[in-house]
């Protein structure tokens, strides 16, 4: 009973009957008919002009979309606990060649339009301090918290006053969607560029960064090149993700998810160090508990020393969930 | 008939059955009980120890192991026509963080011994000009040609007497193989790392980097990550990898391939601009002859002005290649 | 009467006179015989051998410092606010190829022991996460505080258990010294390299990169170059700090900046936020007192909004001094 | 009687005393009068507004010019044996982020309008080839030719019309000039940024960068203390350009290294390998002949196995100029 992470789920049938189907001769890398379909299928999502590119990994999907937004003698403002800075082995340095991560605190893992506004004013301008030019914010965040849309309204207005631009990693960005009931295009207001979340969501190897300014997007197919994510058949990269949005499976995989959070989520109770939004649970559980918990079969991380993340998945067995529930509420 | 290249080619049934098979869950990255397995696989197929990394293409895999050898302030040896210095769009300048190919030339895209030996003595040894750090060379090379083991030996002595890593580009290493004949040890004889092709060869997205120096993949492992290279799924990366070592699949989807490309090399005669060895076909033909060729279904790429390029694949059908290869005699 | 920073202070009588003697043909680069008498300078300096390097500034000596320790997917543990971190542009992510400066908190911008082996204790040693690979500490601190050697020592013995480079910023090492009364080798024990610097007291344009391992130095040559670093005319540089070395020079010049600091620091008593041990003074003076020193002819820099940052250097005239002192003493 | 370089020549007596002169307080960095006179300057020398920053070397200023125009994916088009490709280490692959040169032929060291149409236009525009963003030239050549006005200008059409900046080299710029006669405006001519030299010229250790687009001014004093070469005695390096060409003293040294090269290419005759045009003179002397100058007391370098390259500089004595031009008529 595997609560560990959404990240090494099994991959959806539909998703693997999209790859099989991919199987017809097409051209190499994203000159193939799947890939040519993806700023249409990401333009009708999102009720705008958008354009759509492939790749392996949300890391090098936070990473060349902040490439093309930073210099590498810029800086990023971002949570001190946001995933380019915490859990990304440093890529952002190596996408950027050293542009400098800026860090904010804020509770839950978001980050509020004022810190952004008092780190901006408290540089001066010269050239001995590194200048952020963009903004990263996390929807859902690494605390599993939802960004409300009016919230990222005044993240993407600070970030227009101060010349930033406005990323976001939505690694889970279908859970925070799924959560907030709202247009897809609400959930990601502002930005100017978003890593769109697959892998945890019932993909396989397929996350796509989505470029509200085409410019960016012709840019990043050279960076993407340049990182060896161009992948020769990228069909299958492209079958995935149109699986995923050509219909909803997407966000019915994440509700799911978010389902069965909010399940354990209301047996977890006062237990909770964060309010469950999307499909993480941190759970105040000290070590003899924890152990009680994986006598029990269940399977997730240690948080600190007092504390047990848990996550939920799209294919997370209703009778798992029951019983995690069952257990938490009996501790 | 599609004869562009091998690297749309669809994925061999038996890897499907292989990456279906990894749907069980699993621990995430390459702490899966598959990606666990390379090391032990990689080190039965060459007989000895040797460390095996997947990565998603082989622009990766390769600057990936020549990251792993030359300082950012040096520089590779490799031939003029290299994929790395041709086609992989800047991408050995970006994992090498501004390192430099220093060219050779080479008939049929090989180096030799000597001009590595020529190159190396020109040079002062001084801080005005770049110090080569690796040789890499391309086994079967860009323009289908095979080192015999002597040649490896004598350019990995080189390579040692320089002090040089000795890096192997195997996109098409399978093909190489089967054309010896030989133990695929001797293959890539005297290399400290070699990139291991399968995406050519009926793969979807896996390329090994196989490091015959264990130290070099520990850094690596870092560098893999930093790359945005490191799937959260990676059992379904190993899976693809496994399916054709653990088995012969490896040599059978090349065998199938090159001899497909025998069968056109000896209908094309006098046409060819290379002798055929791996998969890759280079034939002398004019536009009209390229045109008539096309107007019977057939789709390759012109190479030049002059000439064009055919690459067989694993899954070429025996009527196509039969069909090609009496359309190219008819010309 | 200014107070600003020994940064833009006059050169020396000595250095201009030993730059002007440099005027004699020689050979280009570091070939010339005052560059080749550097390593002998500072060996006998430290009663060690090690190598000296020139190059221009504090931030390229710092940052080719720690190249030479720190591959591009480490880390360098520093005081959140050492110069690397706030005051170089960006610098060491660009020196050292995106790697990253993981920051720690201390009194008086020191370091201690404790929370680097903290910060290293806190770390899993997987991919997600950058690893350090340097501890770099500032001699004389930000604030004007020195490391006394016991303190060091400490540091330098986590460094090595943790496999960390140890590197200091010794941009006033000689303020450091001339403070600490001991041997110039105790003030930097057990580090790997040392930036030493000269253009604060009383040099021009040259500071020194100093190696007490060589082989870290024979890199560094190179990457000096690649940096724009290598000046054709180096003798010029040389000279400057044989100028100061070869005689005691950087300790009577520091001497004069310190006890000019010492004297102002007894005025200022209660208002110091810092101990005063090197030529740094933080005090406490909130806008209108800061406006009547300014209006007697002070100038110097805001530090915050309640304080004042004054910096001594070594041509301080004793009567500007003197009305300093008396200034600050009758706010 | 030194003609190996004129990179390791003596400073100027008027350079010397405008340095002195410096001595003065002033504000650090690039805030002190004498750099903020920098741009007037040479706005005054060329007739149009620009901006100009100082660094230490040619190194430097080549490649601080072109990261303001290249970005990391892209590439430069210079000649194969230009400066940047042959003799600064790297350092375009260090200060460009691993963009690459491309490379191209062309007698005396000169690159022509029709080599860099060629290049470009071989090129696919795809993801898979690195796009020139620059064309960088050296004026005067590193074979001593010089560019004629027309010449430039045609460079300057192609670059425009291929989207390209236009660099130019000029470590002997004042040479270039005073070959041409003209205004150095039209030496330069089609610019967007010009490498200034002084160092060769009877400088010490300040080039300017000049820009004549002064948006990439702003953004390269960034990067120009991102590379540690914002030196914080900036006064004492503005004081040698101002010296220089506040006054004519640029354009007369440099007529008087050039005269020098006239004089012994004159009893050179059909020895030259190149004309002599600025200050270098390539000379066909075997083994022998040149240890018949060298036991004469003439310092120089070979070039290759039959000739040598001998350099003239602003301080060459005129009897030392007149016996080498008659030792090289007599042999």
């Amino acid at each position: 009973m595997l609560f560990l992470s959404d990240n090494a789920a099994a991959v959806h049938p539909a998703v693997w009957e999209a790859m099989r189907a991919a199987d017809a001769p097409d051209a190499p890398y994203d000159n193939d008919a799947l890939s040519q379909r993806l700023d249409g299928a990401f333009s009708a999502l999102f009720g705008r002009d958008c354009a759509a590119l492939w790749v392996a990994t949300g890391t090098a999907a936070n990473c060349l979309a902040l490439a093309s937004m930073v210099p590498p003698h810029g800086g990023v403002i971002c949570h001190r606990e946001a995933h380019i800075e915490t859990d990304e082995g440093g890529a952002p340095g190596f996408y950027l060649h050293g542009a400098k991560l800026m860090l904010v605190d804020g509770e839950g893992g978001k980050v509020s339009a004022d810190v952004v506004e008092a780190l901006a004013a408290s540089l001066r301008g010269d050239v001995h301090q590194v200048q952020p030019h963009a903004l990263s914010v996390t929807q859902a965040s690494e605390y599993g918290r939802v960004y409300q849309p009016d919230e990222l309204a005044e993240l993407a207005s600070v970030a227009k006053r101060r010349g930033l631009g406005f990323h976001i990693d939505g690694a889970r960005f279908a859970n925070a969607v799924a959560f907030l009931g709202c247009d897809p295009s609400e959930a990601c207001q502002g930005a100017d560029a978003l890593s769109f979340g697959c892998v945890k969501n019932g993909g396989m190897s397929a996350e796509a960064i989505i470029f509200f300014d085409p410019a960016l997007a012709d840019l990043t197919r050279y960076r993407r090149k340049r990182a060896g994510h161009l992948q020769s058949k990228g069909r299958y990269q492209a079958a995935q993700l149109l699986a995923m949005v050509e219909g909803d499976l997407w966000l019915s995989n994440a509700r799911a998810a978010n389902a069965a959070a909010q399940h354990i989520a209301r047996a977890a109770g006062a237990r909770l160090l964060h309010p469950v939004e999307a499909n993480e649970i941190f759970l105040m559980v000290d070590a003899e508990e924890r152990q009680a918990l994986r006598d029990q079969g269940f399977a997730f991380y240690d948080w600190g020393s007092d504390a047990a993340r848990l996550v939920t998945a799209w294919n997370n067995r209703a009778d798992h969930v029951e019983a995690l529930a069952r257990a938490i509420a009996a501790l």
